[in-house]
């Protein structure tokens, strides 16, 4: 009898050319990023309870899988509850763990440090198409600088990085915390009320302006607030506003709003000319990005046809403090890595530079010395030889091995000239 | 106040340098595998607990991290003690996840299926020096072929990556499952007192060929069999007995166990000339590896200088029936991963093939458009570069880059000419 062999539930394997294309895309990627700095570090997949859930880390904190404590320390009797049974939980993101190892390692690290992290996260959600509780993520991370340097090299690597992966003609949209507080305060809003409209305006792609404005509606709002909104927004919507300055002309900015937008502009006019063709860099002081812990700029990528954003990031200068002691900027920049990998599945990319795969398929009559010498000449000769036994169905046995795979063939049998064919050409 | 950051007990931390020996030993290995048709294949980090306890893992089992049910699965006051709150386990290894992947895709594959898994996996044991509770294995695997055509190639393969490694002049040794039962029976044991036997003869590169006889005198053993298991042990360790037949010359064995020897001979015959230069096959009728699984062929591969085993690995033609629902022959080989990097660490071994890197420092006085600009002309000329602000003591910041692992330093200030030194030839 055959068990349930599926993977846990929301959890998927991954067979030989998914992991190849997997392979190419994180290879492509490192490569980009060595060229600006990075290094790939690594933390481990399980972490303190404590840290996990002390972190900021938001709704994802409700999604820990949690590990159970071992041996004395695990006492179902003692009551207490879960949290006395738990001791670790695996990660939910690299941005966390990051930080933990930054605290522990900045002695012997350079200073500013420019961490890459390609590297599995889980999250127990509810399992959909596409959405899986064990995912990849892959981030840059600038700690120590708070220059706008950081901001410049975050957007010209990731951008270079996206764009030797075959996406080019892509959309990179900026904006800063602080600004699009200065803008929301400026139409009149009271302090208070800024989460709930950037939590509004955070779904202007999803249900457009009138939409943002029914939310905000009847909440109290001083006259006048809603409609001075409705003016920035829309002039923020105008095609020629992205590529003019941070916020469209007219709107009111306080003292911090006016530094944000200068420091917006300058790393526009800093990082533009260091972009891949194609790449633009435009404001969008609608972009509001969720994680609560952001202080500063915020960027996202668009590419044109997709609904979602491919990369995204922002500063968060004041989430490693807590463990460090003491203020430490940050900068980071986080590449969607499974949406990177379906977009390029559907344009079917195949990782170039492998060698030519072939399947040595012998005859039953043959003995095992004469299969083990050919494939060794074979790989002699630089292929990549798998030996099979020989179907009697031969022509579906080819079939297969070309859906499996293989780039060619050799018939190994008696009496037969062997030849490498290439199933391409057959 | 700076908290607690270490890693989780017995987990660490990976600086880039480790991280880059890493890749680069995975790449290798990789590489070399690909080559005798490998393909790599990735299953979740979590499966449900009942696969984990039900494969015959054995004291592994006992080390898993379980990980709690959620939401309302999860009831503490429902009684059933533990087994009822956990859900799913941490994999304890490699290869009971790929029975469940093959089992779960086996339509789809190649057969024979050449599996190659890097991978990390999870065991809560005592943390000591050296030994972590999350490392990366490194397998290979052939399911389906029946033939000694699977050991033949996966003693080549294994050590053509080990090769490639520059790990040169070790020894495979071999044994079977079944050739040790034969001698062992052959000497007069009754069938029952076999496992008990396996276990002293394993120690036996620990405790000697005393120790073993001590761990198996005085429990009622035939007469005269201590004696011939003394000859028998006496004559494998001669030195040159490891180059004759499988087992010494005199040794009596049962009908199965010449079918195993002759078999074993045949392997060694087929492998040999495929081998890299300094790698040899030996015979060892000693060889046990402890897992229960193993059902035939052995492998083990000794590097000189280290009492440790690199790889090590064998035939298990009955661990997929259980979950397929018929018997599937297999036969894996396992490079020790961890072994490998520490080797490759002490010899100091530099990864070849990335881009110089580059530290670009800048002078505070200058303006960040003309560290961007410096910065991309480097990186145009094929240098990865990571910009840092000067520091006041510039002596001692470019010693600390040194061991950073830069390989070279630009210093960008007014009046200065840029010129790009390498610290190599500082």
């Amino acid at each position: 009898m055959k068990r349930n062999t599926a993977p846990a539930r929301g959890m998927r394997d991954l067979l030989p050319a998914q992991v190849e294309l997997r392979d190419h895309c994180a290879a492509v990627i490192q490569r980009a990023y060595e060229r600006f700095g990075y290094r790939r570090v690594e933390t481990p997949a399980v972490e303190h309870i404590g840290l996990l859930t002390g972190s900021g880390g938001g709704e994802n904190e409700k999604l820990i899988f949690r590990i159970l404590k071992r041996g004395e320390k695990l006492d179902l009797e003692a009551g207490g509850g879960l949290d006395e049974l738990v001791e670790f939980g695996l990660r939910y993101d690299l941005t966390v763990p990051l930080a933990r190892f930054y605290a522990e390692h900045a002695a012997e690290l350079p200073n500013p440090f420019r961490a890459l992290q390609i590297g599995p996260v889980w999250r127990a959600e509810r399992p959909q198409r596409g959405r899986y509780r064990q995912f990849t993520q892959c981030d840059i991370d600038i700690l120590g600088e708070a220059g706008e340097l950081a901001e410049v090299e975050l957007i010209q690597a990731t951008s270079a990085a996206l764009s030797a992966l075959g996406l080019t003609d892509f959309q990179v949209r900026l904006n800063d915390r602080r600004l699009l507080a200065a803008l929301v305060r400026g139409c009149g809003f009271a302090e208070g009320a800024l989460p709930e409209v950037f939590i509004a305006v955070d779904k202007l792609d999803k249900v457009g302006l009138e939409g943002v404005l029914e939310e905000v509606r009847g909440k109290g709002h001083p006259d006048g607030a809603l409609r001075r909104l409705q003016d920035a927004l829309a002039a923020a919507l105008a095609p020629e506003a992205a590529r003019g300055a941070p916020v469209p002309e007219g709107v009111a900015l306080d003292a911090e709003g006016e530094a944000a937008a200068e420091r917006l502009a300058a790393v526009r006019t800093l990082a533009s000319p260091g972009l891949p063709p194609g790449v633009e860099l435009l404001f969008d002081p609608t972009l509001v990005r969720g994680m609560g812990y952001y202080t500063g700029a915020l960027f996202e990528v668009s590419v044109p046809g997709y609904p979602f954003s491919f990369a995204g990031g922002g500063r968060y200068d004041r989430m490693l403090g807590g463990l460090i002691g003491r203020e430490v900027p940050a900068c980071g920049f986080s590449i969607g890595f499974e949406r990177v990998v379906l977009a390029l599945e559907e344009r079917g990319v195949q990782p170039e530079g492998r060698p030519s795969r072939v399947a040595l398929l012998h005859a039953p009559e043959l003995s095992a010395a004469v299969v083990v010498a050919a494939a060794g000449l074979l790989r002699a000769a630089g292929r990549a030889v798998a030996t099979l036994p020989q179907r009697k169905k031969l022509a579906r046995q080819l079939d297969e091995l070309a859906t499996q795979g293989f780039d060619g063939f050799v018939v190994l049998e008696p009496g037969r000239a062997p030849d490498v064919r290439s199933f391409q050409s057959a």
